[in-house]
């Protein structure tokens, strides 16, 4: 058996030793996208049911919607805008090779969404062409196969004349970021919770099955649809220096910068914006919010560095100055007047999620 | 239950009437790649296991090359030049939520080629390395993660000035294909005979496993290793019209072809390249070479048609004139001096194989 303790950074690695720049493209692995020499930005995620989405509390447009969103942010992390959006779709239920207890699996998971195959292509891609309608880009491409689960791998590719990169924080930079953190991981334990204790699962975000003002219904709508910050990045790229999204926490995202920048980055505690019902959530979960939010992934909101003051909202979204790029390395954090060591890491794709609650 | 009786184009269908187009690409769903506004070339394949590669009498290496040559090739049949490969890998064995099933095939599958995920990765990768390096392009990003099944997504992305598309044969021109045809289909199915029948599979091609002059030895290593036709297209590209590669088997390529142009495309049937070999194996396997080679995928040759009158090899590939653009509409064969309409279909990917041998 493969040992759990393998990380996707040292795979990661593995490949890197593996593969060989031919001078092809400018940027290569390791960055939030790649960059070929003219400026074409290209990303590719995958994403498995039962690890990176449950069809128990979403629906297959939603997974459609998600998914996109976590791609096209990918672009929008490069300082590029979105073009275009390919999609290889895994559908199950259709291959006579499938395992009985994958068909099992497969049509428990369907019949509740889908009458037909057909159907669910169809639900999953509205999905995807929301968010590309939003964000105007398109879907111009894709393969659709037959597996034992529901898989989709989502390419964006975009355009910049300058990316942001990783490795662009300057010692004197502000780090920045947009929204508010930990609300997506949140409101997918919230779900999860639900799934579990039986009680009715807000399954389509529709008002009226939940009451309008729960406290939860923006935690679990952040999960459900992430924004990628398209708007944000389009008015502040000019001023940005080091460039990532928070698609696996503060801890990791933020260490990645100070790494691949060769700086040493300081985290003021206070300042890390947390929406109250993210903090009511903790409370009620016994978590500490702090460390919450270091290691909850996949709220996809910039996070950047600046030499400039940024104002503190664009187009309607925070934007908060939460630490200082310094000479040096390693990620710390201030917290009480006291700059420590930021020992939490963030979500592994490889690894059980931070809460410890994997694979709803 | 989804319908058996889905196919792949009907999917396709479906997805065209989903999204919309805004615009962004000059070319999007239905050829072999996308064309984005500034001749960038992109195209998506995915690749499950036990379904398009069987790890029975393949090594995760063979799996790399495989599937990195089919992306290329779909590039290549833009008449582009490949720039890189990104690859998202959905690896099983690591996942605390695998069923006990999955992950008892996961272990048996793997367990015969490497001892852990990293070698497994480094397997695959160097596959996948070893033909990008053959084709001048490179590997430049891609995601892992853990599923039930080993599956892999490649993007292949390329540049072009004047794409060849599907749509472009014009009445006039002749019909040509490079090398044989339905070598590798053959070669799949000699692997499958031997995996059933419990002879000694040959895994990796050492010669010595076999006699070298074991005249299977051409089709399996066609089916194993399929050659994008780069070079032949750098020659030829300013002579084609319509252009596509043989990946789903002549009579669904050619109609394609025959459909997107708006032509009646006539084969001669006698002109058909078929190896001695694949003769030989439709003589033992009781098939008809001529339906054999209509309906065997996964060749990766390159289909085009041209007003020139094309050399009959290039760069010691073999170029062969196999059929005559015409006005109307339709696909026929020419067989013993009489035109008929080609009734048989090749290589469904939501369907069984053609050879009926389904997902050994």
């Amino acid at each position: 058996m493969p040992s759990r303790k393998i990380t996707e950074e040292s795979l990661i690695r593995v490949i890197q030793r593996t593969v060989t720049s031919r001078g092809r493209v400018r940027l290569g692995i390791g960055d939030d996208a790649a960059v070929l020499k003219d400026g074409t930005v290209v990303t590719t995620d995958a994403y498995a049911e039962g690890v990176h989405f449950d069809l128990s509390y979403m629906s297959l447009r939603q997974v459609g919607e998600r998914c996109a969103c976590g791609a096209i942010s990918d672009v929008t992390a490069m300082a590029a805008e979105p073009e275009a959006v390919f999609v290889s779709l895994a559908l199950p239920g259709n291959a006579p090779c499938l395992t009985p207890e994958a068909r099992r699996r497969a049509d428990a998971g369907f019949k509740r969404h889908a009458s037909g195959m057909k159907q669910q292509v169809r639900q999953l891609y509205s999905g995807i062409e929301d968010v590309c309608a939003e964000m105007g880009c398109e879907v111009a491409g894709g393969d659709i196969i037959v597996a034992d689960q529901l898989l989709l791998a989502l390419t964006a590719v975009g355009k910049t004349r300058s990316p942001r990169l990783r490795s662009g924080a300057r010692p004197g930079d502000r780090l920045y970021v947009t929204g508010n953190l930990g609300s997506a991981e949140a409101g997918r334990i919230l779900l999860a919770d639900e799934v579990r204790s039986q009680r009715p699962v807000c399954r389509r975000q529709k008002r009226g099955k939940r009451p309008a003002g729960d406290w939860r219904l923006p935690l679990i709508r952040r999960h459900l649809r992430p924004v990628p910050r398209l708007a944000v990045m389009r008015e502040l790229r000019r001023y940005f220096h080091g460039l990532i999204d928070t698609s696996d926490g503060l801890a990791t995202d933020a260490r990645h910068l100070s790494e691949m920048s060769g700086v040493r980055i300081v985290l003021e505690a206070e300042a890390i914006p947390i929406a109250p019902a993210t903090k009511r959530f903790c409370v009620e979960h016994g978590f500490d919010p702090l460390d919450f939010v270091l290691e909850a992934g996949e709220d996809y909101e910039l996070l950047s560095t600046s030499r400039h003051r940024l104002p503190s909202s664009v187009k309607d979204v925070k934007v908060t100055a939460i630490g200082s790029v310094e000479d040096g390395r390693g990620l710390f954090i201030e917290r009480g007047g006291r700059a420590v060591p930021v020992t939490v890491s963030g979500y592994d794709h490889l690894r059980p999620n931070s809460s410890g609650k994997t694979c709803y």
